[in-house]
């Protein structure tokens, strides 16, 4: 079949709609229609040629949600009509991961994911006969797209598409982060490092968790208003201090934060974000994705003193488990996501929504199919 | 009164043995008379000039056992007579640190004790009128050294101080780090970076927490025997290999660690140490001190994908509250100690310590007073 899809033909150049050609689902594998499609950082990041796992030309897209067309053999959980979220991190069940109990990190199909292709090593998508690449197993800037079973949770069909897309990633790697990684509890003080998606929905997390003190921070003074509304208690713009901004935060809360987000991808913050946290029992969650070959560094002696560092990948949860309860906490006004959704879009103008992202004038862009 | 003592005059210098002026305890002090003491690392790094705190000259050592002899106005918890370790992390019981829950980190005397002073701002230690510092609130190479009464834990006369006195720091440092801060599960694979007293001791932490495998790693194979006797179940030389040894040690666990401890105090191991992690779940102990200025280095994907990281100092361990239950246990043959005391020696061959440590041929000498 046809499908119409924005494709990244290179690095850095805008996204053009093509007329692709789309194999129809295998065994195991499932054909969604996107109904709409959050437009991430995480797109951005891998068109402009930082991700080292970034291949072209590929169809990008991973905050989606739509609908089941087609199954393919073998495939139980879902059925046709069923609406659902792909997944890019898949929940099989069954692997060493997913039988741990300790981590959200399903490796059955992370080899082939991660080269761009379905888990039997080929693509479904091409031109002229020339493959063009999944990415991040998911292609949600495509009308139809194919998905593996294990990587599609099945929602509520009464949830709206066009905002639950943005439970695919942004809002529940935020709000998940707090819960499931850092397990913030009920007092806490928190601070959160760049007011994007993910780090507003840190804020959610945090009112969710009772978190107490929640300091927002960001060079973009914009994000300010919405971050109170979601319940920040202080907003800091580091440009604003001639001190590193750890030991402004240091200063404003007695030693420094029970917990801290870092939700950009710099290592510089990422250092901050530790380095802010309490002696002794401060935990940082780094969030945000960093360039190719990137470090992050600090004095040992920030661990020594009981200073913790840990990372979360999409909020530390389990996709086919957990995701379907978060839209039904949206569905009860428990998560915001309207809010974030700032603009909208045809498939036709999703260059704007990239532009919009850089100039920091959007919080998400939503493709509406 | 006077008090033979091992005077660290400056940094890189043997010590020489003096007879120094000793004021008694004032409120809330206590003066104790020190049975044995052992010759730690900690003692040799800030002797060699890389601890940023070190000050000169100072009376040394931290890993003592002994006898109160005079208590100053106030002091209630213990009196004449009892037998008492040192404690370099002292408990108040009263400070935010201490009442968090989540810390040993009693910060009540921090300021004074850095700078190698009592808790009032002064010293008790002279020669010829110029005062001498104290070393990490104990300056255990003196036959009397006076401690204030909250670093100091009251234990079972019945104990052997020349032996007991190492759970002073190396050996519950080791202990309490895979207990308390790593909190490892049983049927855990752990791996252990340096054999030195607090690397063995992290071995027999493991066996108490029931770890499966125990991997002990040195560059030392001199230490591999009693690694072994200890409970540890592979022994890895990295100067065998031709790889990194965070990927030998990977490809030996089908994917990693679940806990691992850096014991060394190199910034190269501590990062090794993460990074033989297990994907999704490992989690990695600082317990080393670096020198001045160095920092620790990874890439943040390390953490993003699922590895923790912590450090650990003494332990975890609240000495006045849990150090008197570490003695039981060694009274009952749980933890071994006996083992770890590879030579003694009178106070005036204290050099001959700090020798045998720096080629590596002794696990813990003991001063015998």
């Amino acid at each position: 079949m046809k499908t119409r899809a924005a494709v990244a033909w290179q690095a850095g150049k805008p996204l053009t709609i093509e007329e692709v050609d789309l194999q129809g689902p295998k065994a195991g594998e499932v054909l969604v229609k996107l109904v709409a499609t959050g437009v991430c950082h995480t797109d951005a990041f891998t068109l402009s040629g930082e991700d080292p796992e970034g291949v072209f030309p590929a169809i990008l897209g991973h905050e989606g949600a739509g609908v089941v067309v087609e199954v393919g053999d073998g495939v139980t959980s879902v059925e046709v009509g069923d609406h659902v979220i792909p997944l890019y991190t898949p929940e099989c069940g069954q692997c060493r991961f997913c039988l741990s109990g300790k981590t959200n990190l399903c490796q059955a199909i992370r080899a082939t994911q991660g080269q761009g292709l379905m888990p039997d090593g080929t693509s479904r998508f091409s031109l002229d006969g020339k493959p063009i690449m999944h990415f991040m197993g998911t292609s949600t800037f495509s009308e139809y797209t194919v998905l593996p079973e294990i990587a599609l949770a099945k929602v509520n069909k009464a949830a709206p598409l066009d905002k639950v897309c943005l439970l695919g990633c942004g809002v529940t790697t935020g709000i998940g982060a707090v819960l499931n990684t850092a397990k913030v509890e009920p007092g806490s003080t928190v601070a959160v490092f760049g007011l994007g998606g993910v780090g507003l929905s840190v804020i959610q997390g945090a009112v969710l968790a009772k978190a107490e003190r929640i300091i927002a921070i960001d060079i973009n003074e914009d994000k300010f208003e919405m971050a109170k509304q979601l319940g920040a208690t202080d907003c800091v713009n580091p440009k604003n201090f001639d001190a590193p901004i750890q030991n402004v935060i240091v200063d404003m809360t007695d030693g420094g934060v029970d917990y801290s987000f870092e939700a950009i991808g710099h290592t510089q913050t990422m250092r901050a974000a530790l380095e802010c946290c309490h002696k002794g029992w401060g935990e940082s969650t780094i969030i945000g994705v960093a360039g190719a070959g990137q470090e992050i560094t600090t004095r040992p002696f920030q661990l020594v003193t009981g200073r913790v560092w840990r990372g979360s990948a999409f909020g530390g949860v389990k996709g086919r488990t957990e995701l379907p309860g978060y839209v039904e906490q949206y569905m009860k006004g428990e998560i915001k996501i309207d809010e974030f959704v700032t603009h909208t879009m045809p498939l036709e103008d999703i260059n704007k929504a990239f532009d919009l992202m850089h100039e920091g004038k959007s919080i998400r862009s939503v493709i509406l199919f």
